[in-house]
């Protein structure tokens, strides 16, 4: 086994070894770009660190690593197209820097090129491997669209929005991690496990980042504090906080989060201070235990030694321990 | 074997028996739409002739066939955005009847389950037809993109075209009758075999598309007579006429086709009069008629009886034979 940033270097090696930048150059050059924007490469240091955890060098894993990545970024390219964003990474987005339809073009060949990484594998083992990108993709795509529904909706539950981040997030890293196991050849039951261990994980990880989105630290979380209370998106800490609100604060809350202002300094205090009084925030932070702490029970049922367990679990707990 | 409006009857029987409309509904409402509105369905035809063609049933080869109209159907939704199409086949395109962001999105969902439909297939039939459908759908991406770079370049050759035509179009004829002979499990060299026969046919057939888009009855063509001209495309006709023409007669031609005028009644005229009197039309003709042959001469060199070559001439004479 390696450390983190051992996989994360194993990892950026490879992908510069990759010639991506082919002709037409238009098509290719905006590939290029973003796998090249950096980014903590999560994703694929997971697929890496599980084919390890079950015996099998990374190198093995590198190629599915790979197409993790690809796909990911596919996902960011057509996401920043629909959310018309204009920066990602600090940097120009795809198609604020090129355009729309390079954007659209450029990213539907990602789509693909992430599966041509699967035929470096055997035909079972690219069966398998494919199969789960399909399905794992097709849930990312169904998360994106109920994200985009639960903008015109006003009754979204606990239950909706768990469903959404779980597709729209939790499932890919989940994969990763059982792209891993796959190529290491373990048990299904092994390989289940460790996908329940990243399905967890996922959810913690992104009720993790809406809490830092309202109460992160603004030197280190790395995006807008404040960003989902300006855009009036409906998270875990809204959901909770209309629930548990009296009739008079839940109207204020859903009256805050029906306008966009010029300057949003007093509608973020109000909403932070709001989702405090009420027990929202703890009750995310509860809800980020849960998850943290449903995803090491896993661990627990995994035919693996102490050693290997406890790497999975430090993964974790640097994960969640990201600073405030 | 059976005659090609009995494949497309068990093509379009097979394609309503789908369940494709799931939640969350404004993703594959919009999917189920496009599927649905009807065409030639001249692609899956073609997977189940070619697996008839290799003495294997019809019914083994629709999956396969799903997956190649899928992919087509992927491709117009994108494309349709692109070129801000409003009508297909006649009705509202999806980014029109929806908006661009469900386009991109529902577009995105089809790809992924085009390949699905292969995971029917056993493992080594799965990863020959995912492959080839990987390859095969880059190389469309790639003659979009040269498509969208040659409306600004003024040095299109004429191989530059039919680079563009070949990826676009002929590779995607070529790969539907490849996947019939895949999952018929025939010889490589067969397979190949008809792979060259589409090719060339699809080439034939996309020249004609361009002639006809000039030349072709009102009445029957199905599109706007003069579509090409009207948007200053730079087909075969116009690369041609350029390479015959004097000086004079080529300056005239370019700045009829850099101009976008309110009624193009006499600019359709000049361009029609520039075409046939350098001799463009004819050197057209004479290209459809050569790549038809090619694709005949293909057939010479299959192991097949000679009633299933007949079917096959056969079907290219009715394509080729689409009325002026």
């Amino acid at each position: 086994m390696h450390t983190i940033s051992q996989y994360q270097d194993f990892f950026i090696t490879y992908l510069k070894n990759q010639s991506i930048n082919k002709e037409p150059k238009n098509l290719y050059e905006p590939i290029d770009y973003i796998l090249h924007l950096g980014g903590k490469r999560m994703r694929p240091v997971l697929t890496l660190m599980a084919s390890e955890v079950f015996d099998t060098d990374y190198q093995v894993a590198l190629p599915a690593a790979m197409a993790v990545e690809v796909f990911h970024n596919f996902s960011l390219v057509h996401d920043d197209i629909m959310d018309d964003a204009p920066l990602r990474r600090g940097k120009e987005t795809v198609h604020e820097k090129w355009n729309i339809n390079t954007g659209i073009l450029s990213g539907d060949a990602m789509l693909i090129l992430a599966y041509q990484y699967f035929e470096q594998y055997e035909p079972i083992i690219f069966r398998d491997l494919a199969k789960l990108f399909s399905k794992t993709a097709l849930e990312v795509c169904e998360g994106q669209q109920l994200d985009v529904d639960f903008e015109e909706r006003n009754d979204v539950t606990v239950a909706d929005y768990l469903k959404m981040i779980e597709y729209k997030t939790a499932v890919l890293v989940a994969a990763a991690m059982k792209m891993g196991a796959i190529v290491a050849k373990t048990s299904e039951k092994e390989a289940n496990l460790i996908y329940d261990f990243g399905l967890n994980l996922g959810l913690a990880f992104q009720l993790q980042d809406d809490f830092l989105d309202a109460f992160g630290n603004p030197e280190t979380f790395g995006k807008q504090v404040g960003g989902d209370i300006i855009e009036n998106k409906k998270t875990y800490l809204y959901i909770k906080a209309l629930e548990f609100s009296s009739p008079d604060k839940a109207s204020e809350l859903q009256q805050l989060f029906s306008v966009t202002l010029e300057d949003n300094k007093a509608k973020i205090i109000t909403a932070k201070a709001i989702f405090n009084e009420s027990g929202a925030s703890n009750a995310t932070q509860e809800a980020i235990e849960m998850y943290t702490y449903k995803a090491f029970q896993t661990l627990d049922k995994m035919d693996l030694n102490t050693d290997k367990k406890n790497i999975l679990r430090a993964f974790g707990e640097n994960l969640m321990g990201r600073k405030v």
